[in-house]
Parts: C-alpha cells; structure tokens; sequence
C-alpha cells in the first residue's frame, strides 16, 4: 500500500492563506495556493497607493517568490468559480483539483449595504486595480478644474466626499487634504488646489468607533485643522454620477470614495454554508465548516466570535493572520494523526491609524499614543510588517522625502483620461 | 495702446516640449503645455518597467511638478484633436485655444509598416500603459505556463519574440534573458523558466546598425551567451495569435514584442504639411514649417537634416532636447524684437546601450566603451538625466538592488487575466 500524500488547497494568499501555507512548511503535505492575482498586497498601506505616496509595487510582492523557499508549495494565479464539497473538488477557470484540505481565505470586498448602483460612482478600495484607479480619479479632478471655466464645475471638481469613518475612510480624508494644501499647492495657475473640499461622512456618533472616545475626538479635531469637514450622525442617502445626497442635502462632488461597509467573498456560497448578514461563513470553534471538517474559511471570509468578549473578531490583519497559523496547525497536526483539540482563540493585539503629518492614534491594550509620537510608532510598524527588505527601505526613504519635501513620488495618472467627470 | 502678450502654445511635453519650455522661461509670453498625460515619461528606461525592473512612478514625474517654479508657463492636460494653421487656433477634446506661437513636439508611435493589424499581437513600448502591458503579458505567460498540461502549449507560452534590433529591442531581450534565467529560476515548480527561448529578430544585417560594427558584433556575442538567440537577415511576414512567421519559418509564440520601427504622430496631417515616409513633417532651417513661420515641429515628430552627415537626425533624446531649445531661443528672440538668423545644427553627442548584467555598449564620438565599464557609464548616464532627485536615488537604489540579489522589485500583474493567451 502506497502513502498518499495529502493535498492541501489555500485559497487566497492574503494576511491568513499565506500564514496557512507557512504553518504547512514543515507537513508532509502537498501545499497548493490559488489566488487569481499573482501579488500578496498589504492592505493597510493601499490607501498610500491611492493617493499617490507610495507606488503599488511598493506594497505588494509577488506570491511565489514570497513562498519561493517553501518547497512543498505550488502557487497557480487561477479564478476559483466554486467547490464541491461532496466529491472534494475545487473547481477554477482552468478546471478541477482535487483536495484533501481546503483553506478559504478569500477575504472580504466593499459592500454599499444593497446599493450596488452605487458602485461606479462611489469606488471602493481593496486591491491595487482599486487604488490606482482611485489615484486617476483624484489627480484627474484636479486636472479638469484646472480645465473648467465654470466655477459651479471646478467646485463639483474640487469637492471629495469620503464615506465611511474607519481607519480606511480617516487616513484616505487626511491624506487628501495633504495633497491638496500642501503637495499640488503651487502646481496650478488658474485653480488654487487649497480651496478644494474634502468631507468625511459617518453614519455613526463618532470616527473609529475601535478605539476610546477621547482619541476619536483628537482625530476629529485633527482632521478639521487639516481642512476636512468631518459629518457624524450623517447617512448617505443617495450616490450618482453628480455627487451624493445626506438626507435633504444634497453634495455635488466629482469624487466620492467608499469606505463605509465589506462584504464576505462568496466562499459561503460556494460551499452552500451559512453565512452572516456581511456574508462571512459561520464556522466551528476550529474555524472548519459545519459538516466539511476538512474545509475551513479563515480571515474577513469568516464570521468568528472573540471568546473574551463575545463581539466579532475584527476584519484586520492580525485577526487574518492568527487564524492562518492555527488553521495551518490543525491540518499539519491531523496530517502527522494528532489533534490539537485546542478551538481558535483570538488575541487582539490593538489598533492603529494615521491621520497625516505626525499624526495618529494608536491603542495597544492599556498602551495609548497619539500625535507625533503615535505617527512614528505607526509607521515603524507598518515598515516591520512589509515584506521584503527592499521594499521596507523603499517605503522609508519614500516617507522620509515626504516628510521633508511635502511630496509625493507617484503622481501618475495611467489609462487615458477619458472617463466623464 | 495695450501691449499683448504673445500666446505661445507646446503640445507635448516629451523631452522636446520641456526644453522648448524651459529656454522660454525668461521671456514675456503666456506659455501653455498641452499634453494627454500628466506626466513626462523617461523613455529610455521605459524598457525597465515592462521587465518588471522599476516601477512607473520611477521614470515618470508629473508635468505641472517640473514646471511649477516656471510661472508663465500652464500646464494643461487634454487631447489635441487638430490645428487650423490659418486661424492659429488649436482644437483640443476642451475647445478652442488661440496662439501667436505653436510648437508641436508631439512624438511617434510605433509603425507596423503597413500591417496595423498587427498591433494586438505585438504591443510596442512607447508609454506607461504600454510598458505595464507588456510587463503583464511577459509575467502571465509564465504563470500561465505553470498551470498548462500539454508541453506544446507550455512552449509556446515561455516562447518570446522581439522584433528589431535596436536599442530598445537589444535592450528588452537582455532583460527577458535575465527574468528567465536567474530572476525566475526558483519561483515555479512544475516549469523550468530557464529553458524559455527568446527570439531577437532583425531586418538587416546586424544588431545596433548606428555602432560600429565590432560593438554589433560584441552585443551578438554577449546576448547569445545569455540566452538570445538572434536572427539577423530576417523579415518577420506574418504575426497573429499563435506567433510569427519569419518567411518559410513558423514561430510559435505567446509574446511578440515590436521594437521595430516608429511612425510620427500626425503633427504633419493636423497641418496639412509635407511629410517624409515615416510621417514626419518636413521643416525649415529653423524647424519651422513652411508656409507657417509662426508653427515649429520638433523632435521625433520632425523631418531634420544632420547638416555634418547629411542623414536624418536621429530620433533620441538628446535629438528632441536640442530641438527644443533652439526653438524655446528663437521664439524668445522674435518675441524680443530680433531674429537668432541661425539654422539648427545638431551635434551627436553619442549612442549608448545596454544588453544586462555588467554589459552595455557606448560610443562618445571616437570614445568607446563596453562590458564591465561600459555598463556603469550606462547606468550613472540614466540615472543623472532622470527628473527628481527622489527618482535618482530610488532608481539607484532598485539597480543596486537587483545586481546584489538578482530580483526585479515590480514584478505585478495588474488588472485581471482575462486577455488571451
């Protein structure tokens, strides 16, 4: 009787599929990683993409010389179409593959809460495409208000709404604002970029809601010294090609960036499994799914509680991360005839944003900084958790020539401009 | 009586356009930059990032950036759609502009000498969104590669074929040599990226026809050890989805790269001027256009006379920077009252190219260079003529880089993998 080496499939080389495959490093098992881009993207730096601070290939690697060391793992840019959990088979654009194992770490995209009309006026930031495109879209508003002749148009122009207070929807309002009081200040001659309006909107009573009342506040006055007009308590109504309604009023702007909702990847869908309202599958306390003790969904694609507070493990990737390495165990120990036995406990190590220049919020349990010290803090540990050296030091020189010259290094708009305003 | 300042008008802001701006920075005129993009894009490296080498941002810098200090000069960012020489108006996807003054500095595109069709197969490398498409479609073919089955598909997807031995096609071989034998190498598991063929094509009889011969000879011998093959006295007749046809000869083949001939952009059909074969418009002494005293077309867009050799001025960059600033000092010296009365005389100042690793070939009138010394002549020549220091030092950067550890920091396949193969 031949030994069968067993076939683990991951699904998705974000935060928790790569952690995963790098638990399997030592298992006797036959790793394969499918993801339908070839580049592992630090999420938390994208938003630096889309305005314009860092390039995209700054932040992003490219999957199989991440895992190039690991030889028991193949990586395939294939497009997962759905699984049959029945005859275990993952079924993609180029056909079927068998499994023994299967990991979804599928992530998560934006959702607009049912109005996906909304979406090609309002466009969402999760991949590079995303950013990029976000990219044009600013720097090209910019453009045509030099253009317009119509102060009614250059005002339309000029005018960025951004939805959504979380970290995303914070650090892209503040980073905005820099671009246009400081890096485009002198760049035009018939518009001045300073008079343009950057209006954060959140549904809720204060920006991120994760962390302590009093930071939320210092952000809120932040930004407002930064030239953002910060709405809470304010919901988005409407969303079209002229701007977006709050209620009765009404906003005409050119650029409006979502930031406001995700929405689980169709991994419960495929699996037939039960999903939350965000459209994470539910699993059990080993994060396998309800009747596939061999198919797990790990990361934002999940709906897991944290045990020691009974609220939702947050969609970060720290949370993606933890349940990678002990979703990773699990299989490598039921590959070697153990059982951990152990269910996945989450461990929040805290929370960080940026607002801009020497400014930001970080909470690490008891552990709280702000302001300068908190902006450094924040972005030593965005540099640490980079992969790849070169890109680490590319990214700090790219801050520091930032910080010293107000600049920034990938004004670029690509594709041609011929999208309406 | 009001005095009016003259209206000078530069389409294109290439290596031309700038320094036609640039040596009107002193005079009393109302200067206005129209170009499509918002960005002036360092060709000569623009091979770096359809290899994957350097990211966009690297070798491109926004327009309205490097100008900014220049305050009689605006930038603008829209399409030139023609000319009305007699109104001396220009028509753009905006309107109407008035001048008293039109530079054209507008460029070329890659020729297929009659066979348009066969441009989706053969992409040339002229702009951004050319060099991330073909740094797409090299790194796909390899991905796609790994997921094949059958061994013909797989050859020809690791087949690549560049057409034209030129610089740029000299230069992208080397670069696709070095991807698949050393950059690649250990990343994939079930394909083999060192036995991918890459195929130089060349009309005439030797590569680099502007060196000498020796370095043609030393540029064969050096690509060949790399991996090239090279086909001189070879007509491609056919490209389409499967490959080429190189006469009787059948190459099958995922890539083809054009680096074989350029077409100038229609400076010459928006005039209704005399052009030459390749679509440059034919100028006076003064790069004027005859019949329009007050209308000059520069650089690559130009018909112009090496007066020394009696051959055509060649279409690089220190071509298209002369160019401009004899056109900037004789728009100037009119605006002042007097007239330069000179011709344009160029001076070569020399040919460099680079073929990879610590191998480049260089030749500074009777001054030549290759290997070893002629590469870091290459390498500090493109570095110090780059736009930012920013850019400078992350280009330096990425090459140091890459020599040490023989990685490529931009290897990312952006938008979806839905182009056929």
């Amino acid at each position: 009787m031949s030994v069968k080496i067993p076939r683990v499939i991951v699904v998705g080389a974000g935060f928790g599929g790569l952690e995963t495959v790098r638990a399997l490093r030592h298992a006797a098992a036959d790793v394969t990683v499918v993801d339908r881009q070839n580049h592992h993207c630090f999420q938390p730096l994208l938003y630096q993409v889309a305005t314009a601070a860092l390039s995209p290939a700054e932040i992003a690697w490219p999957i199989r010389h991440i895992l190039r060391a690991q030889k028991n793992a193949t990586v395939l840019m294939e497009e997962v179409l759905g699984v049959d959990p029945a005859r275990k088979v993952l079924i993609t654009n180029f056909g079927e593959m068998p499994f023994d194992y299967l990991v979804l770490a599928t992530g998560a995209m934006h959702s607009y809460f049912g109005h996906d009309d909304w979406a090609p006026f309002a466009p969402g930031l999760k991949r590079i495409d995303d950013a990029t495109r976000i990219r044009r879209q600013i720097l090209i508003a910019f453009e045509k208000a030099e253009i317009a002749q119509d102060p009614e148009v250059q005002r339309r122009l000029l005018t960025f709404v951004i939805v959504g207070g979380g970290a995303t929807g914070v650090e892209m309002a503040g980073a905005i604002a820099e671009i246009a009081r400081q890096t485009l200040a002198m760049d035009f001659r018939r518009i001045d970029p300073r008079n343009a309006r950057i209006v954060l909107v959140e549904a809720g009573s204060r920006l991120l809601p994760a962390f302590p009342p009093e930071q939320s506040d210092y952000v809120r006055v932040t930004l407002s010294k930064a030239g953002v007009t910060v709405m809470t308590d304010t919901m988005v109504t409407t969303c079209d090609a002229g701007g977006v309604e709050l209620g009765p009023q009404r906003l005409q702007a050119a650029t409006v960036i979502w930031a406001a909702g995700v929405m689980a990847s169709p991994a419960a869908k495929w699996l037939g499994a039960e999903a939350d309202r965000a459209g994470r599958t539910r699993v059990n306390a080993d994060l396998s799914v309800p009747g596939h003790p061999d198919i797990f969904v790990i990361g934002d694609a999940a709906a897991v509680t944290n045990n020691n507070t009974g609220r939702p493990v947050p969609g970060i990737a720290p949370a993606a991360k933890q349940m990678g390495q002990y979703v990773g165990a699990v299989i490598a120990a039921r590959i070697a005839g153990r059982d951990t036995g152990k269910p996945f406990r989450y461990r929040h190590l805290g929370d960080l944003a940026t607002i801009g220049r020497r400014a930001a919020v970080v909470q690490l349990g008891r552990f709280r900084l702000r302001g300068y010290f908190g902006w450094w803090f924040w972005g030593i540990a965005h540099v640490y958790f980079l992969i790849g050296t070169r890109n680490r030091f590319i990214v700090a020189f790219s801050w520091l020539w930032s910080y010293l010259t107000f600049q920034r290094g990938a004004r670029l708009i690509t594709r041609a401009p011929d999208e309406p305003t």
